[in-house]
């Protein structure tokens, strides 16, 4: 394996790690479980799983993998605040829409070279992506994965 | 720049990213509000800041960068769990430790070649990483730039 071909997979492993550890704390909630808020009058866990599907599944393309598979989350789980409309889907189909996003997402990014990872997604001008090439799809994905971490941290808190 | 470089420098940028905004919302925290917890019963802010600065100071000697500069702060914020001990620093001089500590790994990650980011750290054997390239330094500062924002949005919680 060459150098930039591992720093590749050193970073994905990053974002399987963090969707992984949300996968197994995901499967362990029931239907009434999902219901808890994170904190008094803070989003419910069924928001938080509903908000980063939508905004996973909006990577498909950003980053030029196909069509989305749940647009139509994107009004409930990230233009409106959690309350504001009902959920859409049951606590299963929740469950299987961010199953089948990160699944779809992950087994995308196996297949990254170093120059798919380096590529211009659909955020970033070319002029711009010329002017600072660290606006890559890395770091579209790395920043996902942040987002990720910093929704689990408060999805524990529900515990 | 190589592309190797570029990967490199994008995941590092991850790391600023994630500590910059910490940086930001610490700055406009008074000395009450770091008292403040996250939720009811749960870790005060000052802990988290406690608790993130010695997690970040022991990359020192795992990255092989130096001496630690707080080691005092593991027995309070690791091995503890927020009110059993007090706490050792004022509010603003906890602030200068996790500015201290960030600042000089920063510094540090700045000058590493792809390398250097692939190289062995000190929780790793020489075994273990020829059988896991991707067990590197890279993997730990990713690592813990998810464990930053895991921690970080459970403190914007308490806003």
């Amino acid at each position: 394996m060459t150098n930039e071909e591992l720093l590749g997979f050193t970073a994905l492993n990053s974002w399987k790690l963090v969707i992984g550890r949300f996968d197994q704390n995901l499967a362990a909630l029931t239907d009434e479980q999902l219901q808890k808020r994170v904190a008094p009058n803070k989003n419910r866990l069924f928001y938080l799983v509903g908000h980063l599907t939508a905004v996973h599944d909006r990577l498909f393309p950003m980053l030029g993998l196909g069509e989305r598979l749940h647009p139509e989350l994107d009004e409930i789980y990230v233009t409106n605040p959690d309350g504001a409309l009902a959920d859409p889907l049951s606590a299963s189909d929740l469950k299987k829409a961010w199953t089948d996003v990160n699944g779809k997402l992950t087994a995308a990014f196996e297949t990254f070279t170093a120059l798919d990872w380096l590529a211009k997604h659909a955020a970033v001008s070319d002029a711009d992506l010329a002017k600072d090439p660290t606006r890559n799809r890395l770091a579209v994905v790395l920043s996902r994965t942040n987002h990720a971490s910093f929704h689990s941290g408060q999805a524990i808190l529900a515990k």
